[in-house]
C-alpha cells in the first residue's frame, strides 16, 4: 500500500496550456493540497451537476413546450391574483384575508383543465359545506356555556375529522372527493375554532368562501382560456399513441425476426413498453376528464372508462409481446429451414394484426366505426388458418426418431428441439391475434357509446341550437 | 302499447300481513300516485346505496384496522393543535396566525411515516427558504420607490411561481422535492405580496415559520409514537407477499393444467396479477421510505431502490405466467398423452421454481443470504435439463407425416398440432425459469447491499454505542 501511494506521489501532473507548451503542475504541499484537490474536486463535481441538470430542464423544456406554456400560466395567474392586494377597495373589500385568494390559486392550478375543475369544484364545495357546519357547531359549543365550549368544539373536530379521513380510503370517494375532504376538515378545523378567539366568525365564513371563490374563478379562466390542455384530449391521444407503438413493436419483433435484419428501429421494437407501463396515468386521465366540459369532439360525460378498458386490452396484448420477445432474444436457437418455413405465414399474422391495430387506432382517432376493420380481422384469421395449416405440415421437415444423428445434415430433416422456438413464437402469435380480437371488441364499445352520447347530446341541445353551434366556434 | 299499459293498470298488488291474511293494495290515482311513486323509487335507491356504501366502509374499516387507527391519528393531532387556541399564552405568542399550525396539521398528515416526514421537511425547508428570500425582494422593492413597488414583486413573483412550477416537472426534483416547490410558491407569493400592506413583515414571517414548526413537530410526534406504519416496512412485505402470490400462482397455474383439477384456489392462481399492477405503489413507498429514520430491521439509507429492480424481476416473471395462463386456457387443447409425457418434467420445473421464488421470500423476509437457494436453482436446472430430454424425446410420439389420419388411434400417435401447446408452456416455462435467476440475481444483490449498509452504521455508531442499543429496544 505504502510503495503503491509514494508512486502516485511521484506521478508528474502536465497541462497543455493555450500556446502549445505544457506546464508541469507542482501540487501545493500537506494539508492545504488535500483541502484544496478536495474542493475543487467538489466544486467541478458540483458544476457537473448543476450543468447535467440544467440540460436536463431545457431537454425536457424543448421536447414539451407545453410544460413550460404551463408554468407561465401558473405565473401569469398567481401576478394577477396579487392584484387584489394593491388594489384597495378589493383588498379592503375581503378585510384583509386576500392571502386565501393566492393560496387557492397555488395549490388548485394543475397542468391539465380537468385537475384544476375538480381541485376547483371540491375547494368551493367543502369549504362551503364545512363553513355552514361549522358555524353550527359554533352556535352550539357557545350555548353550552363557557366552560364546555372547548369540549365540544374539540369533539365535533375530533369527530369529524376522523369520519372525513376515513372516507378518503373509499375508493368511490378517493377518485371524486379526495382534495375535498382534506379541504373540509381544514375548514370546519380552522372556523369552529376561530370562533372561540374572532368575534366575527360569519365574516370570517364569508370572507374565507369569497377570496377562495375569487381565487377559483381565476385559475378557471387562465386554465380554460390560455393554451388549455384537457386531460380527455390527452387520454384519447395517449391512446391513439399506444395502439401505434403496440402495432409497431408486434410487427417489428416478427420482421426483425424472421428477416434476421438488424435494420429495425430499437425505440419501435421497446414501444409496447410504454403500454406496459401507462396504466396509473391512464386511470389519472380518465378520472380528471369526467370533470371537463365539452370540449373538441369530446361531449361532456364522453365514455372515458371506456379508454380504460382499451387500455387494460392494449396491455393485454403487450404481455403477449413480451412473452414474444424473450422467445425471440432466446438463447435456444430455431433452425433456418424451420424459420423459413414458417416465416410467409407468420409474417403475415403479424402485418396483418399490426395493421388490424393501426386501423383501430385511425378508428379511435376519428372516433367511428372503421368501414375496413372487419376486413382486416377476416384477413388476421385467414393468415391464421396459412399459419395452421404450415405448423400441420411441420412435421414433415422433422427429423424421424429412428434416425441417426450423423444423417441429419444429408436429409435436411432437423431435430425437434429446434423447431420449438418457432413454434412458441407461432402460437404467442395466435393467442396475440385473439387478444387483438378482444380489443377490436372494446374499441367498438368506445365508438359505440361515443355516438350514443352524442345523439343524447344532439337532442338534448335541440330546443337550444346555439350552444353547439357556439362550441363549434 | 295502449293494451299492455291496461293489463298493467289491471293488475291487482297484494302484501301479505302479519296475521296471515293478505290486503289489496289500491294504488292511489293520477299524478299524485306517479309522483308517490317515484319518490319511493327514489328514496329506497337513494337508502340501497348508502347502505351498499356503508357495508363497503365497514368491510373496508375491518379489513385494515390500521386504516381506523390512521383516522384517529389525524384526529387526535387537529385536536391537540386546537389546544393552540385555547391556551392564551400560546396564541398571543404566535399573533392569531394559529390558524397555520392547524392547516399544517391537516395537510403534512399522511398515513405512513415516510410520507408525512417528507411533507413536513419539505414544507419547513420551502417555507423557511422562500420566507427570506421574500423578505430579501421586499427590501428591494421598497427600495425602488412607492411607484416600481408593485412592479418588482409583480415581477419576482412571476418568475419564481413560474421557475418553481417548471421544476416540478424535473423527475429528479418531483421525486424528492415536489410538495416543497409548492410550498415555495405559496409562502414566498404571501410572504412578498403582503409585505405592500403588512407592517411587519419579518413577525409575518416568523410567525408563519413558527406556527408551522409547531404544526410539523406535532405531526411527526403523533405519527411516530401512535402505531406507526412506516413506508419502508410496507415495501419490504409488499415485495415479500407478492413474491409468495407469484410462486403460488406459477405452482398453481400448472398443477391444474396438468392433473386437471379445478380444487386450486382462484384467488391463488391469480396472484400474480397483483404483481403485475403494483408498480406504483412500490414507487411511492420507495420513494418515502428514503425520508425514514432507521427503524426495525432497516437503517436510515437502507437500499430501498433495490426492492424496485426486485419489483421489476418479479413483473417480468409475472409477464410470462400471464402467457402462461393463456396457454392453459387456450382452446387448441393438448393431446392427453402428450400432456402425461410431459407432465412430471413440467411439474419438477413448476414446483422447483416455485419453491426458488419461496426461498428468496424468506430470505428477503430474514434479509440474510439463504443458504439453500444455491441449491433450489440448482435443482431447478436439473428439472430443467430432465424436461429438455423429455422435449426431445417428444418426436417418439408423434404421428408420422406418412400415416394415414385413421391409423392414429390405432398406433397411439398424435398429429404435430395437439403437441403445440404443451410444447408452449414448456418453453414459457423455460424462460420463466431464467426470468427466476434474474430475480435470485436481484434478491442477492439486495441483501449485500443491506449488509454493507449494516456494517457502515454499525462502524459509525460504534463510539456511541448506545444509539444502536436504544433503538433496538
Amino acid at each position: 500500500m505504502a510503495s503503491g501511494k509514494e508512486l502516485c506521489e511521484g506521478v508528474e501532473w502536465r497541462i497543455r496550456v493555450v500556446d502549445g507548451s505544457s506546464e508541469v503542475l507542482v501540487p501545493p504541499t500537506g494539508l492545504a493540497r488535500k483541502v484544496w484537490l478536495r474542493t475543487k474536486g467538489l466544486i467541478s463535481g458540483l458544476g457537473m451537476k448543476v450543468r447535467m441538470f440544467l440540460k436536463q430542464a431545457w431537454d425536457m423544456g424543448a421536447n414539451d413546450p407545453r410544460k413550460v406554456i404551463h408554468c407561465i400560466k401558473v405565473g401569469l395567474a398567481l401576478t394577477i391574483v396579487s392584484l387584489v392586494y394593491f388594489m384597495r377597495p378589493l383588498y379592503d373589500g375581503v378585510g384583509g384575508n386576500a392571502m386565501w385568494a393566492i393560496m387557492t390559486v397555488v395549490v388548485v392550478f394543475e397542468p391539465t383543465v380537468g385537475a384544476t375543475l375538480y381541485k376547483c369544484l371540491n375547494r368551493v364545495c367543502a369549504t362551503c359545506l364545512a363553513g355552514f357546519l361549522a358555524v353550527g357547531v359554533h352556535w352550539i359549543a357557545s350555548q353550552s356555556g363557557d366552560r364546555f365550549e372547548p369540549f365540544v368544539v374539540g369533539a365535533s373536530i375530533f369527530i369529524l375529522a376522523s369520519i372525513a379521513t376515513f372516507s378518503r380510503f373509499i375508493p368511490s370517494v378517493k377518485s371524486m372527493f379526495d382534495y375535498g375532504a382534506m379541504i373540509f376538515i381544514l375548514t370546519f378545523s380552522i372556523v369552529a375554532i376561530s370562533g372561540y378567539r374572532v368575534d366575527k366568525l360569519f365574516d370570517l365564513a364569508h370572507q374565507r368562501i369569497s377570496t377562495i371563490i375569487i381565487g377559483t374563478s381565476l385559475c378557471i379562466l387562465v386554465i380554460m382560456l390560455v393554451c388549455p390542455i384537457w386531460s380527455g384530449q390527452e387520454l384519447h391521444s395517449l391512446t391513439v399513441r399506444n395502439m401505434d407503438k403496440l402495432s409497431d413493436s408486434l410487427d417489428g419483433c416478427v420482421r426483425q425476426y424472421f428477416t434476421n435484419s438488424n435494420g429495425e428501429d430499437d425505440q419501435k421494437l421497446q414501444g409496447y413498453k410504454c403500454v406496459l407501463s401507462s396504466k396509473a396515468s391512464e386511470e389519472s386521465m380518465a378520472n380528471f376528464a369526467r370533470w371537463e366540459p365539452s370540449h373538441g369532439r369530446f361531449n361532456f360525460r364522453h365514455p372515458w372508462k371506456q379508454y380504460l378498458k382499451i387500455g387494460a386490452s392494449m396491455r393485454s396484448c403487450a404481455y403477449c409481446i413480451e412473452a414474444l420477445n424473450s422467445c425471440i432474444n432466446s438463447e435456444n436457437q430455431a433452425a433456418e429451414s424451420i424459420k423459413k418455413h414458417l416465416s410467409t405465414s407468420c409474417l403475415k399474422v403479424s402485418s396483418s394484426s399490426s395493421s388490424a391495430i393501426k386501423e383501430l387506432a385511425e378508428s379511435v382517432k376519428k372516433m367511428n366505426k372503421s368501414p375496413t376493420i372487419d376486413l382486416l380481422v377476416e384477413e388476421m384469421n385467414s393468415a391464421l388458418e396459412e399459419l395452421h395449416n404450415d405448423l400441420k405440415s411441420l412435421s414433415h421437415l422433422l427429423n424421424p426418431p429412428t434416425t441417426a444423428e450423423n444423417q441429419i445434415s444429408a436429409t435436411g430433416l432437423v431435430p425437434f428441439m429446434e423447431i420449438i422456438p418457432v413454434v412458441t413464437l407461432a402460437s404467442i402469435l395466435i393467442e396475440i391475434s385473439v387478444r387483438i380480437e378482444a380489443l377490436v371488441g372494446s374499441v367498438e364499445e368506445l365508438v359505440k357509446e361515443s355516438e350514443m352520447k352524442d345523439k343524447i347530446v344532439a337532442k338534448e341541445e335541440k330546443p337550444e341550437g346555439t350552444m353547439k353551434a357556439l362550441q363549434r366556434v
